[in-house]
């Protein structure tokens, strides 16, 4: 993540400047504010500004005329009942806004969350940025065997260096003759006088899906979370979950609390079918249960005892 | 309007709180902050907290690394320019949240506005208190003969009084009905030791829909200047409209900017029909147009004469 | 229930018509279709549209060209893979609308699931029919003591003589005095030529809240299951869960896959959180483990407890 | 649009399936049911689903227990009344579902309207077809000097060849590397031993934007037709307004009143500021007015003069 002088000079202005407000604000993600956490070789999220504390979902739940906050240990407890009865509304009074550089494929996986505002840069209006995703070497995966929908094995030797150097030529390439269509310099005039240049919006299509895009997307807390558990989770791609993890980081020290929930009852949790809970009971009761006998099928069956710790 | 000792206490502690923060901070809203704006006779909207502002609005437009805020005169054209073409995305950059004391018939009328989040005070486990809406005696309209959504003449004599009457004893004796039923003093124990006491989500259904119940309300400024456009027309009901109205003073205070581009384009705008235009454009040539002549239904030439000031 | 005569007419005309389709049809939901169930003393939903069946489900997962279904048993077992791995997008493609009468109050608690179309009969425009949610004797319950949100043992003897009295006078009072206010007879015309009527939009806030409303009410399959998850729950309250139950058995005719995996992986589900998850891998080993050793709050102890079946 | 045998024997097959049904039902849309209408080069939109017709709003709005249908004349009456005035939750009862293949970027416009449910063809899991838009060659546009996100003339001669080569021969490349990388022959094992093959998800990313995806798309009427007046406008990219013509011929066939008034109010409709309405009314009254002396920006003072048809 390399930011130009002049993007550098505008954060600096931006975190530079302070305010009083009489609105919960939270130290631990003012400390982050506008600051890039690099996500990915090129990509970055920040946190451009953010509403509510773990107070204002205290305050909903409670509908109170003040900030509604008892003691802690009530509030907490109040954050877990909520978390754990999946009552969601309390957790929608808090936003948050992120300015975020992703690749496009990725940004496809993501705008499939639609519970969400989003600006994204456009390629329509403006010219994009020359900068690709190239997966570090320790992400170069081949395709998963078992699984349809992952990855194998790390690609090594000349098959790694191949894929990397085809995917690097390709994007440079694609974007060298996306810019020579275009025929703009950086005014925005012609760099050939004799050629008429093609139409932004028309240029864009000869772009590689690893292209970085950017937009600010915000959205509440529940559904952030709800975002996250799904892309924080192992079988989400590699590339969305690095932005899911640094985002986690963000949740954290804004809202201790229901980040401590969300980890216990969320992130942490399993949930059983009616027939597996019905297993686990007669294991529990000192039956031994076998696949064949358990009416799951074999799937499911490993699914359980991968939960149970028994895979 | 009248809070409660604990009430007021709970207000004042809140707004007496400050924090420097690095966030976009609006000096005038920050004045307005928590404090109740009286609406109707027992109601009232207060802003609890904000996100944005004018420049927030810029910023998702350009998708800029700082404030994205240029010459004071260039961002007031991009605003109009966004609002003009209904470019919505970047106004739902800024978020706003309100707790509302409200009649339940308007809650009602409220809560079909989808696109925001909503914590309402939950009768199901707690007391509701003891208040209704009454009308204030120029608000007492009769049905309108014309329009069958509308209202008339303002009532008025003996008939007035005797609905004013029967308003307010209906909604006291149902109230002390339901007191009756729950059995419970302010400490939630029985007040009749001999009797159970109906369970709260039983009793409510005795209470009549002026009964006023409170929520936090949130949501972003492009939906709510929406529900605004719809809410403070001349059409609405006048209860909620009355609503509308405080919260409109709400927004110039927050995002002046938007607010005045909303009022030139939105509010202040009119839509001609495809057949509409047509016949203007007639006229502005000098052609004499009758209702008759002009394939425009009574009902909407009658529309099209009062937007043009003829009617 | 009772319908009118002119409402039975219209009901019988609209089941007579027969078309043909190409579209997925469900001879199963057809034989449902416009007959209203009857729920609490005067509700009902009945069917009036529907869209896609468990084909539409598969079709979508597979995005194929055609109906994308297979061997039966393929897609039972896709179905169920999505049902249980929250691929919540394939069931989106199924789509409901019922026509449903039910309590203000209930309504006002089913509305605050955002992600429905709705259009209810409107008491501005129109006259509210004279009919009362009074609950049947076993099921006029007392405020529970342990829950702040739920029910005890029926009320019985006197008091629940005076509560059901009460109900009924207050409902039928305060309607007629609507009706006086109004002033109005069926065709709309005074009663008392001496006085204006009030309008209908004001008279209304007289009734109380277990007046009957209609609506019409459309969703699709997914989040109608997120709907009856919640409100066909043991923990939702009686007069909302005994419409979703209704609604389960039009489910179950329409798309029996769905409703057979709903069943397993969400119905019957349970949720463990990560502490609880580890106690149960304790416990399968054999070790003995009390609350006090557990880590978890009292509450969450006795909740695993039922959940195991060792309450 | 080229289908495969396959592909084309699976839509037979669901074209040929007719059932009886008791839901309102469309002949003129039946027709076009499952057929594909071809769009760009390779592109196509088709029906698979549909419910309700002109007659459902009418249904909703009024909330009638049958068709709610009356003399004709009155239910085009209603509908047009609906749309003037922007009560949208009655054209929010019907409902649509389409298969589309479609480039990526236009994809990427096309998902940010949200209120839809998407199910797109995953290229994490599956193979991406061999196809690619190309613009034919008089839609092969110059950036527009005027306005930065529109286009200008036609490109032609050596420079429109280049492009046109450069597009073909990069799309085509990135898909043979693509391939490559994935090693699968089209039963999905390996075509070269020695490779491992990378995995689906990483290997899209060397693909461009204009390479095809395919999804099924349904929303409701209301959200489909803002959506058709947003990408069906003049000012929309040209390849995303091709799809969006394609639906409109969809629309006109199953709801043929609705249309109508869409067409009239909406897409033929425009809307005039409170500063543009005072300076109409001035014209009217014989008043000379000059964009100096309007109060209007320049850009204002030419959209007006276009609107009434002076420009």
């Amino acid at each position: 993540m390399e930011l130009t002088e002049a993007q550098r000079a505008e954060l600096n202005e931006a975190r530079a400047i302070r305010a009083e407000t009489r609105r919960p604000t939270v130290p631990a993600l003012e400390a982050l504010l506008f600051e890039p956490i690099p996500v990915l070789d090129h990509g970055f999220i920040r946190v451009v500004d953010y509403m509510g504390d773990d107070g204002a979902v205290v305050q909903a739940a409670r509908v109170s005329y003040g900030r509604g906050t008892r003691a802690a240990n009530e509030d907490r407890g109040l954050i877990r009942y909520l978390m754990r009865h999946r009552h969601s509304t309390p957790f929608e009074m808090c936003e948050i806004k992120y300015h975020v550089k992703l690749p496009i494929f990725v940004a496809r996986q993501w705008i499939r969350h639609r519970t969400a505002n989003v600006n994204e840069y456009s390629a329509r209006y403006s010219v994009m940025d020359r900068e690709f995703y190239i997966p570090a070497p320790e992400h170069l995966a081949a395709q998963s065997r078992v699984n349809r929908q992952g990855r194998g094995a790390v690609l090594e030797g000349p098959e790694a260096e191949a894929v990397l150097r085809l995917l690097r030529e390709d994007a440079s390439r694609n974007y060298d003759h996306y810019a020579w269509m275009l025929n703009e310099d950086e005014a925005g005039n012609p760099q050939d006088e004799t050629r008429s240049g093609l139409a932004r919006e028309l240029a864009r299509m000869n772009l590689t899906l690893n292209t970085y895009t950017q937009w600010y997307w915000k959205t509440d807390l529940h559904n952030l979370l709800h975002f996250l558990s799904l892309r924080a989770d192992a079988h989400a791609q590699y590339e969305i979950r690095a932005y899911a993890e640094a985002m986690l980081r963000t949740v954290e020290a804004w809202v201790p609390l229901c980040f401590e929930a969300f980890r216990d009852y969320r992130m942490g949790a399993v949930t059983l079918s009616a027939q597996m809970l019905g297993l686990v009971r007669r294991m529990l009761a000192g039956e031994a249960v076998t696949q064949e006998a358990s009416g799951l099928s074999r799937r499911e069956w490993r699914e359980l005892m991968e939960v149970l710790g028994r895979g």
